[in-house]
């Protein structure tokens, strides 16, 4: 027992992240389902298009980055108000406005007056419980998608929305928390690296989304590593605990896909669009991230199949393990019991039983016990019970 | 085991809706079923059309409220007759006729010959059976929708039937019961909040649909919460009512999923109606609305994949509890059948068995019972067994 | 056991048709499985279009009722030949004719000949076998439905076929045997009830074919209360029958739903149909059809889905009697087992057991015992094993 | 034991041929599933189009028999090559070419240059193992189908190939064994029947579909006759051969599946087709042949489903028969084992045992312990253990 | 116990193929998952289109082949540069430039701008992790593949990916290892077999997708082997270790059907493509391929199933052994519990016992115990326990 739990300690430390991540399961629903819950019902009764913060305040103050560059120049402000943008809007540069952290609806509200957007394109933003989906109008193109993100502290899988809004030559982007995960972005811009500068906001949007789905495999990667220390543990070491473990992988997989699935209708509907807002030339790397979003899905398909498969295993284990131990009972109960018969006769007080006056008895009665034993034995070995 | 049924009692008292939820789903089988059947039977043979109430009567009196508005000016009257209606139905003011309580079908009739409605919607308003759907022709709208609602004083889920009429500039709204829950609509138009008074009828429509939209994620988020207490109940403490449950959970997203699924449908075809009753400016809102509707249908898939889940666990808890079961059977059977044996030999009666003159022969018998015993312990540990 | 059986006949009195229900499906697959194989398998060879009835005489004679109405008058004939019905062939009132029982081929070959019906549709209407159906030609209509009957004598699920062919201004309809469930229909021609009588031959098949789809809601009812009925009983007591029941139950619901199914592609085949023969007033008739066939759909899906559900109960409470079993052997020979070796200890018959001397020894034992005892039992009731 | 042999050979003597039928899956897959395999193997790296027969040789002699006819002569001849065929290529008559066998390819060679055929279908002709297709092309139509044939010598069923080439006036049609089921077809020819005399080579071709898609219905009664008495034998005395016979059942049933499974899809472009090869009047025909095809996809999948259920019955019936033995050796092990204990007590030695005093101990032990079985026998009689 | 693992040997060395397939499995998924993830996550950040080679270093040096053909002359040169390529773009002839390796970069950055080719495209070549797919241009066609291998010397199945270029006279084709597969076309062009020199680089691209589907068929063969292998096991010697077999068995299903299943969809793009890069007399030879793949992906979901239907024979098998053990367990202590019971009886110590005086007692107590014993066992045959 000793050796076992030893051995799965070891296991533990070289592959620590997954252990947590099995824990994350019921942190994540248990986060996650009452927060959907809550902000839909608090809503009934509310008009439409309502511009109020639904979600958990994520960050402590709103930061605001604008990043405006063409080919030759490239600039990046910390803003605090819409007034600042103005200057910025006319220009036939790209300008990135990207808002990390929501419950200040003021600005929101300001920008929805300033670019026309709709109300209830505000209201998607800071819902942080919308679908994935694509809003298409003439002036502007409007995408909710999830991010799903191993938090390394934690150790969990966490899920966070961002929205984009991308218009001619600008593009707004909206997340819960620190956009750390854009960074490598926006040094590509201020480093010259890649043909980012050469592009439009059509690019930059292509860019960011990209970012979004390499994630997506990050996360199933996280999810593959504990089906892999799963597989292990439930075909070399049945144990009540997994099931459990099996069970919230399932829940955990119906999470997951369920914020990542809408992605490919999102990228189709984008490669689909006629507006000019796409441009032609970013058709390409539109259609390259459509493949990576089937491939996600086949994997979250994949893996999901897996972990019935796993379920099915599990049960089976536990079935030949009952099995092993009914054998061990059947074969030492049929030994023991003829022979516990046997000796129970020669305990009986009949004044004439006649084996009694044989001086050999006893001793003959070893014999056939042994012999009826043997006997025995050989019958379980040729069915193969042990 | 009292400790057990005390914690339960504990979280019965926390969360007290579930645990009546979940005694809800075998009333409103029993209250659905026969109630559809009976109807559709006892019309088998009446002619296509034919106006009369097949459902139960909810309410004592019929309550017709008539509410007209416009940007500037907002009546509200409670009316008998058809005739009431007269002076407001040419006029550009939106007028919203709302109908609760179905079992007086005179009023209906006249509305029907007035309004020019076809007499199978008339039919279909008064069939609290009918499947939720759209009919669209070139005066008015007609939909049927189910409203999935949480009744807080006998603590079960209950569906009933809203149609709505929807034409130029009026709306007419049925419901079986009290339409509390479009009172807040109601106050939002007399306290003139929202841009609901600068809009039409078919704004209207939307606000009311929304609502009834917004109670299917009320009703999931209950059957969510029961979903998490039985999650618990199962692995924790797995017992022979739970099956009942999950069983009846099951059957009640059945209930349920049949009364939601088509609202879908009904949204989709609503954005695609190219009938002048519908305005541009209002389809972005139905376009969000079809959003909700899709979260919905996934919702409730998700929480049926995730209640077969249950099943399978509990049915795995019950294996796993059953090999507990026999482990101990087994480990006490092993330990002591041949050990009674054993005592069994020195209890015949053989005149010469050399065992019986060696004066230590107890105290060794005892020591090789001893042994063997702690043997057979440590081959069950090895194994696992307890 | 005798108040168990009590209760269960009070049950079956009280809903004695359901309990009949079941012993049908068996009868059914009997009656239907042979016979569709036997028709097509003497067929193989025969040239196609062969007009040969192949079903079983379900009926003595053949009867043919002709019945010609118009807003004004109505007459009901009963005819013998094909001849008698000339004179009403070109009037522009309708023409109904019901031929009820098919084994006289010779009327059907010469109404063939005479409105130029395909032969194979003549084989169609003669195949009892034939799978629902719809074909639409320039002239004529011809539908082929299944009606699913209960048999109030045998207690039994039925199926009939029905077939149509509508003309501009006839119809004709062939059953296999009594046509008493369209004689509500004769009934509201000949009685001037409803407006049957205003409107045309297309509104004739519709109201027949409404009939028949309001049958299968019949037959669904009457599944739905065997359903109720064994899950009361599963839930209850669950005995070795009801897995026959369940097994049953579902392989009625796939005849059921093989006979039921193609009527809704039939319905929306004729909605969409474009040809004169179906006038646009009877289309909503048709689109409220329509929805019932969905309705009947997914009914039949769902009433599938519980049969599903109470299947895996069924087995998982085999499976929680199979563990109570278990409990109460393992509790009394663990309790047993070890006071059997205790006393075996004392029945050996060693000269020198120190035990013997002690005077108190047999009550000291008989202490030991009832402590162990209940230590035991202390220890499953903490386990919860009873 | 003897008896329930008995009972089974009766119902093999009565239904013979259902047993062999099972029997006939495993030879059927061995036969099959290496043959495909080893030609595909053995073909990769030969240029696509080489004219190599893949299949078994199955006939000793290649047979060809032209038969000639139009509505009023009919000839029938044996020809050996292709040269024979030259008479009548041109003329208006219909020209039927049926060839016996395909080990010969020199003839089909001589075919495919002659009435200019791709050497894709020449080999698709060739390799046995091609998927049922429809190939169109300007000239001609060509259709490979699959023969499931019950052979009444081997009592097994068996596929074929055949392939039929359509042109304007006449038909190819290529079996790999004598083409007996196509007789009636050429009986029908020369006796005049039917209206084939009267039509034209695409008429022909729809004859000789039906008769192979007339043998699929018989085929599947055969595999229902294997159902219902595996049914029989499931509920009625459940054996672990069982077992086998239901996972042979269904690999059976996936083999023939995927061999008639496309021809619903063949049929469906046949009516589709626009070319002038497929008169208009043959329309109807196959239009009846298509839902042949239909109701057979039908019957499959609903074999299958019954197939599935069998071995969920089947599962159940074996826990079942586990429980009955279980309750058996609970009820003779809790009864006897505390009657043990107790007569072991007054088998031990202890000589201050106040019971022993006791004249009348001896018989109010026997009371003690027939009152305790009494109590427990009706105790597992409540619990319906017996 | 010795003669079940020597047939085992035999089995093993008759197809000692199969055999290491199921030890595959695992490494195939250990080989490939890590790889895939490792991959994309590396890549985070990237900019798009980076031209790096992410996958396994399979080969020492890249092999550059330049095959130039046409009716009457064939050459064929090893190349090193770009450079060497330059003579032979502007020809009408057939260039085929085969290049096998891929961890040399440089070659394909040359390549990619000389043809124009889309930076991505590069990437995708580059990324051995690219789901199949197809990129058509005005310019060129892109495919990547995936070749399912049986390695016979590690005797495990490997997947390779390959990628096709093909312009309107030149295809590139790209490997990671040596293409011994294609061998066998080179083979025919310079040896002049078959139609390939007198066609266009389309028709050889044709011809390179046959043999990669051809080897899917070979792959599928060793499946199948494997599969009958364990379906005879499973059924006749059921043990712990096959349940790991089907579950490995299924997943390597999984993979290898994840990289099989979109070729059909790709040769079903290549046939619907207008571009001229495909001659019309090309398409019956991928209408042919394309039927190759809807038969090889049937192939899988039939294997799919019947895995499936393994693991269910497999519980059951199980299942009947647990039911064999608790039987011989039941027989033998129902038989010898009663009967220790009535020994123990006469080993008490009672004075007055008046069965000790009787002389014949012992020897009736024989009868007795015997008698009871034959009662039972003639239980248990009619039980059919044994």
């Amino acid at each position: 027992m000793k050796n076992t739990n030893g051995s799965n300690d070891v296991i533990n430390k070289i592959i620590e992240v997954p252990k947590t991540i099995i824990e994350a399961p019921i942190n994540l629903i248990k986060q996650l389902t009452p927060k959907i819950k809550k902000k839909n019902t608090s809503k009934i009764g509310l008009p439409p298009g309502s511009i109020v913060y639904l979600g958990e305040r994520k960050v402590e103050k709103v930061t605001i980055t604008l990043t405006e560059y063409d080919e030759k120049d490239c600039d990046q402000y910390e803003i605090k108000s819409v007034e600042e943008i103005d200057p910025f809007t006319d220009t036939p540069q790209v300008t990135w406005v990207s808002v990390c952290g929501l419950h200040e609806t003021d600005f929101l509200k300001q920008i929805g007056e300033k670019f026309k957007v709709h109300p209830l394109v505000l209201e998607d933003i800071l819902n942080t419980d919308t679908r994935p989906k694509i809003e298409i109008t003439d002036d502007y193109l409007f995408i909710v998608m999830k991010l799903v993100l191993f938090n390394p502290e934690k150790k969990i899988l966490e899920t966070e929305q961002v929205s984009f809004i991308l218009g001619r030559t600008f593009l707004f982007s909206f997340s819960e928390k620190t956009d750390d995960i854009f960074n490598p972005v926006k040094e590509r811009i201020t480093g010259q690296l890649g043909k980012i500068r050469k592009r439009g906001s059509d690019y930059l949007l292509y860019t960011l989304m990209d970012i979004v789905v390499d994630h997506y495999f990050f996360a199933l990667e996280k999810v593959d590593e504990r089906i892999e220390l799963l597989d292990d543990e439930v075909i070399n070491n049945t144990d009540k605990s997994q099931i459990e473990n099996i069970y919230h992988l399932r829940n955990l997989l119906l999470m997951i896909r369920r914020s990542i699935w809408p992605s490919r209708e999102i990228v189709s509907q984008l490669i689909k669009d006629e507006s000019d807002l796409i441009h032609e030339s970013t058709e390409p790397y539109l259609r390259d991230l459509y493949d990576h979003t089937i491939h996600i899905n086949e994997t979250i398909e994949q893996q999901r199949e897996i972990t019935n498969g796993l379920m099915e295993i599990y049960l089976s284990m536990m079935s030949n393990r009952m099995n092993e131990v009914m054998k061990v009972l059947t074969v030492i109960a049929t030994i023991f019991i003829p022979l516990t018969f046997i000796v129970g006769i020669y305990g009986m007080n009949f004044p004439n039983m006649p084996e009694m006056s044989w001086p050999w008895a006893y001793f003959a009665l070893w014999g056939v016990m042994i012999g009826l034993s043997v006997l025995m034995l050989y019958f379980f070995k040729k069915k193969k019970w042990f």
